[in-house]
């Protein structure tokens, strides 16, 4: 072995060395520092505890570690509308001018008069046909695109923040807290994989090959010398409610040992979740916080959580979070 | 800082440091010790050069080395028939006791006689048939056991060997010299996606989150007070040809770096591949070798190699692997 070779394993030693004291003096620190002490903070960090020491009767190869999450109203804000719907809305007015059509046409015509509660009287019906005209039609590069300039610019209309900074502070710590536990973090969302994944990396540090989500069909054309994917007005796959655990063994293959949601779309995740061997962690994060964000549940048409999965939530050992209790801070702008 | 702690430190580092020099030496080896000298291992090594070299114009982010790889004819042999149809003729063995009706009606009769010829001169049709009997009508856990006891217990009737052995040594070193440049690799294959899930983390070390295959539908329901997967007899999703870009999409979210494939039905992924911008590798095995496996192409239904695909990857530069010349040894069990 030449020195310089030599003095390049004792630097790399170094800097080995030197990474195990950060993350020593990193996890002696609070892991969790946005949630306030309680059964909900106590319930994470005893199961990961529990599946990450070797030896444990509850140990969990790092393979295994699979944990998922409900987007909407669990790792983000789905108030006072689910943040896509919005997107839709907002696209409608700016494609309006090339369909003068619209100002007689339901529902879009009630839309760009302002009137949304109007527009959405036409149920499923009126919604497939907002999302058909706003999310279909282009290649999957293009949406993307116009995906990332919506983010970037627009603004959440109680806290005029933008959307991606109206995340669950919290969750974040709880998805970075599992990642350097070994796990792998999913999202499993009701909503658009591709309106997810131009953003997820960056704002939840979940790569878009694991992100699972509702989608339309694609397929692979040429336009202009290239081959492409146009994205078609026709839904491929609703990754909702029986959905959710099609959706997990479609893309992830494994059955996740934690799962998190916050409304009855989740009930079925969370009910596959826990009919594996093994420890395992469900939680359901309940809106109850008027103040800082919004208090709802089992009347609102967006993000139900009703009696019944209340009780089962009781019945099954599920966790209820507060976010009125259980967080000390809700959104990364309040710290 | 505890003396105890001091000495985990300086132990971390050593092994830190033993772990590096076993990454040099093994560096200094041939990684790609299956492949012989010439243009096709001179390509994946080049590229991988570039694409891992911080500075170099053609640098790739480690989260975006993606590597797809289709599995028969290309990380395992298709022939005589394939493996998942070979599986499934086993299967209508087993089951034909509960399927007396069998004896008399195709293409279960020609099959059971041992005329597989005759059995699937009913084309599509009746390959759906034995698809449908073989592969649905139960939970997704219990397809995974039959599975499993298949893969381990079957022998390919050519080479007497376990299936799992009958996969190419030079393509199972390629997957770990890419993994260990940082690459992320994934099966895009024409086959059952929980055919292939039970057994490619062992043999290719590809877990089934980044498998990406052919479906059937599921459906959520419960059974015996635990809720199960169930497989319909009704196709999901095929992904060949035009569905492997559109596969890919759905399941990675990201353009490929890197493809690699042996057919007709591989076309368009490697399209796909190329067209995205930056430093690019596509290849196709080139099934060549009469003596140590099979020679086939232009004229074989199984993994058919068109003129007009070796047309393609001469126009657009796909590196052409000859199993002949470029591979040392074929099978892990002749080294």
């Amino acid at each position: 072995m030449k020195s310089t070779h030599k003095q390049n394993f004792i630097a790399v030693a170094l800097i080995g060395a030197l990474a195990f004291t950060t993350t020593i003096a990193h996890a002696a620190d609070d892991p969790l520092p946005s949630w306030n002490d309680g059964k909900a903070k106590q319930s994470i960090t005893e199961f990961v505890t529990k599946v990450t020491k070797e030896g444990s009767p509850d140990f969990v190869l790092p393979e295994e570690r699979i944990a998922t999450f409900d987007n909407d109203g669990t790792l983000w804000c789905e108030q006072p509308l689910y943040f896509q719907l919005l997107f839709a809305l907002d696209r409608v007015k700016a494609l309006a001018p090339q369909h003068p059509e619209w100002k007689t046409k339901e529902p879009f015509a009630s839309l760009l008069k302002g009137d949304v509660k109007g527009a959405l009287a036409g149920g499923e019906h009126a919604m497939l046909e907002i999302i058909i005209v706003t999310h279909a039609g282009m290649t999957t590069a293009e949406f993307e695109k116009i995906v990332a300039d919506w983010i970037a610019t627009a603004k959440h209309p109680k806290f005029k923040r933008s959307y991606t900074e109206c995340v669950y502070q919290p969750m974040v710590e709880l998805l970075a807290y599992l990642r350097a536990n070994g796990f792998k973090t999913f999202i499993v969302s009701g909503g658009g994989i591709e309106f997810m994944r131009p953003w997820t990396e960056k704002v939840y540090g979940i790569p878009p090959e694991q992100v699972v989500g509702s989608s339309i069909k694609t397929k692979y054309e040429w336009r202009d010398g290239k081959p492409v994917l146009m994205r078609l007005p026709e839904m491929n796959f609703i990754d909702d409610k029986t959905g959710k655990p099609v959706g997990i063994n479609s893309h992830i293959g494994r059955r996740p040992i934690a799962a998190f949601g916050n409304s009855d779309g989740d009930q079925q995740m969370l009910e596959w979740t826990q009919a594996g061997s093994g420890a395992r962690l469900m939680m359901l994060v309940h809106h109850d916080d008027a103040v800082r964000e919004f208090a709802y549940g089992t009347e609102s048409k967006i993000g139900t959580f009703s009696d019944a999965l209340m009780a089962e939530a009781k019945k099954d050992g599920w966790v209820v979070i507060s976010m009125k209790d259980d967080w000390k801070w809700i959104f990364p702008f309040e710290k």
